[in-house]
């Protein structure tokens, strides 16, 4: 398995009329959080982008369990579990870890949990793709270490 | 069937390096839909809030299928086919109408299609709550028009 | 001059928790109403892109003055007052046209105020230029008629 | 003088199709750093408003210098320099202190530069008031500390 989790301080921007973050903005939350992970695996989705693969969003699935609030800290951690061919998919939670609204410390709860699903694309062509061997490779070390 | 589109024209900050609209944006087309759509029903969202109640969402399901372009314009169509209890499921269809790539005009494209539950909330509570008879009416109006 | 109004309805997500419209979202407003202010004078800012030339901002100027609230209708109106050479100055104001927490009408009622300036830059070399003729015939067309 | 840096790493939703940071956010990384300042310095911005003051932001003028781009890390720098009475004016920089598109190490460069103003507002009478001492008491040490 290869996991990854990011912190992330809500902002005044992010939160709507009802005090809570706006749900679109958690489709945010995601992908800094997929960036982070690719990041910290050693494959900055820059790098990706320059050997000429994009990686487009294919697929988004995310139940909205618990409200965040502005200045709250949320933890997202982001799984991969499966070797990916030309897609590649994400299991992610997002849970408060600090309550603004609280001085004490509390228990973290999950505010939304997600599937989200990119497909390898080939720049110039626009045609799907297999994944790089440098993402499956990454993978397969994780893999290894957390069965 | 409650079924309504709204139509909308592709903005620059929503688009991003690939030169595609950013797919978190297409949640944000989901909410000005269906405000407009309730609007059109006589029932603006903004009432709603005002008798003291909120529809947060709690679940959306979302698959990308063709990318839009800046200055496209889009139609995102909005259907209500069941009569919602405690929940209200909105059935949804972003296509691309206008290419602002093309100068003829072409034959729209399917560009997403997504699934967005609302629950009501009594405001006050903060618990889950039927709908009020104010939603129930307007959809059983159109339900007896268009089954 | 060159002047064009554009409409926008205030939606839930550009509120934040004061209730009013996040001021960040006004820089969008200004761009829709550009965008739109171009279009309207036969010169959508795709075609300028296509030819080679792209607009960034080099300057914002904004004044609050009244807050906006979810789901007014906003008009913002741009002006050119002065024929561009490198640099084109847009003169905006932002007004409520319907306050949607009055069930009367409202008079129009400022609320912002801003001076942007955008430089007319060739896309390939990266470097400033004069404005085209595409723009400056359209302008002093304009100004031709509305001293 | 009252100074904070605040880090920033450029997200994907924030470029545009020019490949750059879309000039609206550089609004949201202002609030980030003030947001970030205000904590530390003991005062976190939710404190004050739970203490029934809001902090509208009244003025903004932001001059565009150099563009950042996707993944370069940002130092935005905010600074206090005068002691506020109603208002309170935040003087900031944005600099690009890790080019993405490059390997080696860069020398800062400076992107935007903003002056920013926010207004002490009393939130149930909606009136501008004095600056809360706890604003001015922090602030009057950081000037005691450097002049």
């Amino acid at each position: 398995m290869f996991s990854y989790t990011y912190r992330h301080r809500v902002r005044y921007r992010e939160c709507d009329p009802m005090g809570v973050v706006y749900h679109g903005h958690y489709l945010d939350y995601l992908e800094y959080a997929r960036t982070e992970a690719l990041r910290n695996a050693g494959l900055p989705y820059r790098q990706l982008e320059e050997s000429g693969i994009i990686m487009p969003v294919v697929d988004i699935s995310i139940r909205y369990l618990s409200p965040a609030h502005y200045d709250d800290l949320l933890e997202v951690t982001t799984r991969v579990e499966k070797m990916p061919s030309v897609k590649i998919a994400f299991d992610c939670e997002v849970s408060v870890v600090e309550d603004a609204r609280k001085t004490e410390p509390v228990a973290p709860r999950l505010s939304a949990r997600a599937d989200v699903t990119l497909c390898f694309v080939d720049a110039k062509s626009g045609r799907p793709r297999r994944a790089p061997e440098s993402v499956t490779r990454v993978l397969a070390d994780a893999f290894a270490r957390i069965p």
